[in-house]
């Protein structure tokens, strides 16, 4: 069983990942942390499952022989696809992006339908659906794919006319449906957020609630290191290391981004060479 | 030597080069091809120049084994880096995406300057501008990055408010440039060249050449097997095949918005699979 001293292991497809990173760091400033962005492989959203499965598991066993205490899938597409079979037969928690987006949207909402913001692939897998419905079987889910969105935050239009267009265009079909909480099912979207808000709150007539999976995530991190009495001694130092898996050197402005406050360190270049689908556990 | 009735081979790194192969079949209705679109690991722009040369091998390694008498790198990432060092060594004449567009341009335009609008990663190449230079010397050139085109023309919003907006910000640092002829850059943008054209009378204030590298590059295919005398025999039956390295169930309505006329035969899954970085030889 690893010390409390390891480090949280947190990986994604890219570097949006980075809000959740972030967003643990914020809320348990005294934890170490190391994020693997799969930069040689993003995205993931396109790719069939079994790709998806055989590339969370690379990333997933790289990040265990590193000596991780829990493991954060920050992807959502991997999330989506029941973590990729992560957690069966792992001795680390698993921690996906999916259900404490879910949990917390259940708590942030009235009662009222609540809508789920993601990517097309996202939205296809109908995972935050089904995570909904466990907890509330009852409850009416519209699910919008926004493809543009994660292209408009790269670009870095966080506050751009035309972002405030393809929200519009995005967010239409949510009027009059009496949605009362969004969650933004995508690690990208929660540069978005100010501008969803504003949106929703013009297309729904009222401010509702904006439940971001990062912020989520991050409790549930919490919550899991607590209940496994796993919480890192105070005064430990704290260190943190990124790791991509292709050119390190052209992360910087995007990764800084995702990461909001403070600055990163430099990224490290890890191969995690893929050795085929079969055999791979993460513990 | 390949014989006459073999295919024509087309790379790209996912399905933008369906446009180059579709103006392919247009230009050169009697002659066979091979499409290879690696949709496993697309996008190429954001990685590595030598995880770039080394998935351009192992897609040129499959079509020569596929029996291809001419490779065609449909790809704007590869074709930027010098082909991969393809040609070199190799029997097959091959023809890339950038030098056909630009004599296409230098042959359009009227001695004016020429823009180049292509993704971030062909301008920060600067290919065109070489490529151009080799040409003509001292032709201006303004090199114009339009990462929001390629997830405009996947969302299908080819005739969409947003796009033309788009467009607007991108083509209005070349007011008063007197551009006389603009490089679709990309294998995705023949699909906005109808915006693309209109914006740039707008902000140029007359009309202008748009040279299309997808039509380029079948002249050029044509010139080469005719030099070669490796044009098809008349009344060759022909056969296309359609490949992918990823999910083929997925391409359909992508694939067909870029092929445009005509309806396309299933697309058959192949695996390539990554032996390394060495060793691979094209012919």
């Amino acid at each position: 069983m690893p010390p409390r001293t390891a480090p949280i292991g947190v990986f994604d497809s890219g570097l949006g990942g980075l809000t959740v990173a972030s967003a643990i760091a914020q809320a348990l400033p005294g934890e170490s942390m190391i994020y693997l962005g799969d930069t040689a492989r993003v995205p993931y959203g396109t790719r069939s499952p079994a790709t998806v499965v055989r590339y969370a598991r690379n990333n997933a066993k790289f990040l265990a022989e590193s000596g991780i205490k829990l493991l954060v899938v920050a992807c959502n597409t991997v999330s989506a696809q029941g973590l990729g079979g992560l957690a069966d037969g792992s001795d680390l928690p698993v921690v996906g992006v999916i259900r404490p987006g879910a949990q917390a949207a259940i708590q942030a909402s009235a009662g009222g339908p609540i809508a789920v913001l993601g990517t097309p692939a996202t939205v296809r897998s109908e995972a935050y659906l089904h995570a909904i419905h466990e907890l509330d079987p009852h409850r009416t889910v519209h699910a919008v794919a926004c493809p543009l969105f994660v292209p408009l935050v790269e670009e870095g239009w966080l506050d751009h006319p035309v972002t405030t267009l393809v929200a519009r265009e995005y967010l239409a079909p949510l009027a009059g449906t009496g949605v009362d909480t969004i969650i933004l099912g995508c690690t990208h979207y929660p540069l978005l957020r100010g501008i969803i808000a504003a949106v929703a709150t013009e297309v729904l007539g009222r401010e509702i609630a904006i439940v971001d999976s990062a912020t989520a995530v991050a409790a549930q991190v919490a919550l899991r290191l607590s209940t496994w009495e796993r919480t890192a001694p105070p005064g430990m130092p704290v260190q943190h290391r990124f790791c991509v898996t292709d050119a390190p050197d052209r992360v910087g402005a995007v990764a800084a981004r995702f990461w909001g406050a403070g600055s990163l360190p430099p990224f490290e270049h890890v191969d995690i060479t893929d050795h085929g689908a079969g055999g791979v556990k993460v513990s």
